[in-house]
């Protein structure tokens, strides 16, 4: 080992970045590498991809983010493979340094969708982990909108003005709870041959009910004031085909434009490079420690870390990958000092997800909420969870504009293309 | 004609935006035709692209600046061509409605930036148009600085840090100044292996001066603020040849990773579906009226008409196409009253261009600044002008926070590759 002890961070989400927190100030170098410039405050994606927010106010460069922690590297990489003999990261090839070795590695690379074995159903049902995604959603239902004001075909109106979302996790309960705000609120006066407010919403859940994690009362309440806002529900549904024309649902089919992605995920596939056993959503299972097995100089933090606690795996929440990355970090300092490391502990601070305006199930400690209650914790705690004050004086900003006048404000069409397959504008 | 005359604006721009405007009440049915959902508060796209505001902050959809002008149907549709024989507009096939019947046609569907007939250069220098043209600056400005840190080779990181911007109109001007704050303040503490204040800009310009259509004195200011904040600027320089590693200056060559083009601009292609005669830029020769000469049912507004005003062609810029829009709409309005039509005469309210941070030049009537003064204009008259309240609140905020703290907020890199080439992340 060098003198000055060379820890690498891959990952610059919740787990990367508590991880490279908990480094500062400590005698060693840290290199913390990731394929996107920003860390992204994943808990309100889905608000960009509804309109709501913009990009910069829940994502901010991690070099701006630390900027003060002297012995941090920052660098814009895509891991491709982790060499455990050589104890190397290899990167994208072709963009200056190539490789980059480690005494200890923290993994933190997160998770991306999956479709059960189908990836083919991507091509017609995005998924949402990163900004693209977002703002890839956010084009494909405000265009079905446009498209529909244009169409001629009652027929083909119906279609385009029918929302699928696959999954009944906060992820999508979130997106559904917005796009029917969307519908039934922000676009009412904005159309002429259409109206907004008849679009379909289907939210479809394989087990028998939303929000699994949570309290069964919080799941019925949910469920109750996605009702009130116009979406149709289906649990216990499996949808069986997804295709440029709707989905399946066995032997049933719903006729949609778009369909959203909210079920499945899968570990970074970096995983697969570590030639260790992974679980079937390709999680490295880590030691209490959240050290690999087998691999002394490895710590795995949040959605790449299979961890039970309680018998219970852990759930690939924001909480707990910065408790496992603070953790890891502090496990690598424990190595460096040849201290005995510390098994891991999560501590559940709590669980929440809101529907829409002034709604929202909240679960902390003993306390279940749901309704407006629930909502201002969930508007409070986001708030304070930000990072940067910037960030939160702007979201705050757009919130309470949005509550008064039920607008969002970010209702842009970008990307290169104008309709699916058309030409380049 | 039809009991209520229908009119269709081909652009969603300032001179379109304008002339649906004027249109409100009149006992007519109005279509508004765009390719972009969104109005663009073009003044301000450079500071997207210098990472200082986000899209959402300078663009509002169409339809929802309009949603009070009940007589007002806005349509997303890239308008193909227009047939002034049957007095329709067709439109991009496979989207429903496929051509649209006008009595009365206001063209503004603006211009495209042109590299004086050399398109392959439009690979390597992209320009400043729309909303995904800025993000697309912005992507690559930031990316060749993370490419530098990540650099191992001294030649490759003098070529990643080295900018060039082609045109020395406020576009221009604009950008590098901007360029320089990001490289000498922004960035200073965010980066281990790279200095960015390092980072050489050039800005070239073809003419004797910057800003041609601005008096001497401020042409003179500008060079010498930019000269300041280290740009290094290169009067009477004709850019003769532009590629993947920079750009030619007759036999000179500046080796640069990232060049912008902020000069030449030609008008909508659509033009040419007229069969009227075009000048160099592809403009429609305009009558003093605003119709086009032998299609008295066809008007032109904004950067698409070409019409001179005291022995000199009237600029490409907002406040020519606003004025001009809302001309050609009362001269519709006259025309389907039967009454004579009015000359259409510009009002000139000024001229100005930002250089940095408490630094521009102004020109309104006989007054003539530059500095802190023509800031303070510059920044009261842009955010007065902003479409929408909220912007304005947004904007203001950004600005504030920006001015004290000397940072951008929306140091994103997004787009769905990493590298130019790369895989899809």
């Amino acid at each position: 080992m060098s003198s000055v002890p060379e820890i690498v961070i891959i990952g610059g989400g919740f787990g990367g970045l508590d991880a490279a927190r908990a480094l500062a100030g400590a005698p060693v170098r840290v290199t913390i590498l990731d394929r996107h410039n920003y860390h992204l405050f994943q808990p309100l994606l889905y608000q960009v991809a509804t309109a709501s927010l913009s990009p910069g106010d829940i994502a901010s460069p991690i070099r701006w983010v630390l900027r003060r922690q002297s012995n941090i590297t920052v660098l814009l990489a895509d891991a491709r493979a982790i060499d455990t003999v050589a104890n190397q990261v290899q990167l994208d090839p072709g963009h200056g340094r190539e490789a980059i070795a480690y005494d200890y590695l923290i993994l933190a690379a997160g998770a991306t969708h999956a479709y059960f074995g189908h990836p083919e159903w991507g091509n017609h049902a995005p998924g949402l982990k990163t900004l693209d995604d977002a703002l890839e959603i956010r084009r494909q239902v405000l265009l079905a909108f446009e498209a529909a004001e244009r169409e001629t075909d009652p027929d083909a109106q119906r279609r385009l003005l029918t929302f699928v979302i696959v999954g009944g996790g906060p992820t999508g309960v979130e997106l559904a709870g917005a796009l029917a705000e969307i519908a039934r609120q922000s676009l009412k006066q904005d159309f002429r041959a259409i109206r907004p407010e008849s679009a379909r919403i289907l939210l479809i859940e394989g087990g028998p009910r939303l929000l699994s994690t949570f309290p069964e009362a919080l799941s019925a309440a949910a469920h109750a004031s996605l009702t009130r806002l116009g979406v149709e529900v289906r649990t216990s549904s499996i949808v069986t085909t997804v295709d440029a024309d709707g989905v399946g649902i066995g032997d049933q089919r719903i006729t949609a434009q778009t369909v959203l992605w909210a079920a499945g995920v899968a570990a970074s596939p970096l995983a697969k490079s570590l030639g260790v056993d992974l679980d079937r959503a390709g999680r490295v299972a880590a030691e209490p420690t959240l050290a690999v097995a087998g691999h002394p100089r490895i710590f795995v933090a949040g959605d790449m870390c299979a961890l039970a606690q309680d018998g219970a795996l852990l759930p690939g929440v924001a909480q707990v990958a910065k408790q496992e990355g603070a953790h890891a970090a502090r496990n690598v300092l424990r190595a460096i000092n040849g201290q005995p490391l510390a098994p891991f502990r999560y501590r559940d601070y709590g669980n929440m997800a809101t529907i829409g305006r002034g709604s929202a199930v909240a679960e902390i400690g003993s306390l279940k909420a749901s309704g407006w209650f629930a909502w201002l914790i969930w508007l409070f705690i986001h708030i304070f969870w930000l990072i940067g004050f910037r960030n939160r004086a702007s979201v705050l900003g757009e919130w309470a504009w949005s509550y008064v006048t039920l607008q969002r404000r970010v209702r842009l069409i970008t990307g290169e293309r104008l309709w699916p397959g058309s030409r380049r504008l």
